[in-house]
């Protein structure tokens, strides 16, 4: 059985990663895609593990060989996802996981309407700004700038197949090992394969 | 919450009746609605338990009161759902489970289109017929009947939302218990509820 196309969207420090993480861990026929990117790392993060560090010139190149299902300029860096690792594993029948922003998660739909779209919901935009205070990586501005993205992001969530309250991480994990379990039973994707 | 409207169809001997019990054992929140009908008691059914048993001149009357959220005649035999218990239910939160045919689920998707509709699959038509011949309440012509009938079912698989396939009943049901909080995530009911 073919894997399923799992975007996993929602506003910068809604947890999106550790619940990425989680579901790896609990799953094990999960492919995490990698991101290539033009920002620079922050500390801690590895070249091929947390992102694809390239340059612009690099990422341009990829864009004009269609080697990106789906990418974006965010602020001045460019974000993308190459495209061969994806479909590879979901022919190896593994969960090809997608965290990205909705803008890509949007493109991605269009060029893989099997895609399974999910968007993860701060329990509150309090809570998303206690959040990202507590991350302490970014500066005071880039913190509000951050949460006026997530207001528009937050808008693009209609356009999206679920949407997960990142409550609990437990929780939200299960719920979308649930969406899965669901998505695999669903009869359009019987009859997808089938045509 | 609202509760889920859910539709379990399926062909005869597939083990709807016994996946709904052991649903409703696990989840402490669901209504199992009771259909009406004018054939007989087999054995061991009770009244206002298994099914209304009515008269033909009642079910008739409720037809024509609109008491009813489907019907359809099968054989010689009118077969309907209730239509009061089911909103009643759906209003204090809890899931509204109808094990009911094709026709009916088609005719609920109509008037409830929020509704789930899931279709029980037989590991295979083999394993029906062994499934139907080891229940031995049915003359054999009548099992051949069933079986006819169990193909035109399977027919109409498409036009259904999910399709679980009943190997063990602990895996179905766990599949109908992950469809269920699949759905409570989807955007297209948050979207529902807002208009």
């Amino acid at each position: 059985m073919q894997g399923l196309l799992l975007v996993i969207s929602g506003p910068s420090g809604v947890g999106k990663g550790t619940i990425c993480r989680v579901l790896s861990q609990r799953l094990p026929n999960v492919y995490l895609s990698v991101s290539a990117t033009t920002r620079a790392p922050r500390p801690g993060e590895l070249d091929g593990k947390d992102y694809y560090f390239i340059d612009e010139p690099q990422f341009i190149k990829m864009i004009n060989n269609n080697e990106l299902l789906e990418w974006a300029k965010v602020y001045r860096y460019y974000y993308g996802t190459p495209r061969r690792p994806v479909f590879n594993a979901l022919d190896e029948g593994r969960h090809a996981v997608l965290e990205i922003d909705v803008q890509g998660g949007l493109q991605v739909k269009r060029r893989a309407p099997d895609a399974v779209l999910i968007f993860i919901v701060p329990p509150s935009q309090e809570e998303l700004r206690c959040r990202l205070l507590k991350r302490n990586t970014d500066a005071a501005d880039e913190i509000e700038e951050r949460l006026a993205w997530a207001s528009r992001e937050m808008a693009a969530l209609k356009e999206y197949d679920y949407a997960v309250i990142n409550d609990r991480v437990e929780d939200a994990v299960a719920k979308i090992e649930a969406i899965i379990t669901a998505e695999q039973c669903r009869v359009r994707r019987f009859a997808l394969k089938e045509e």
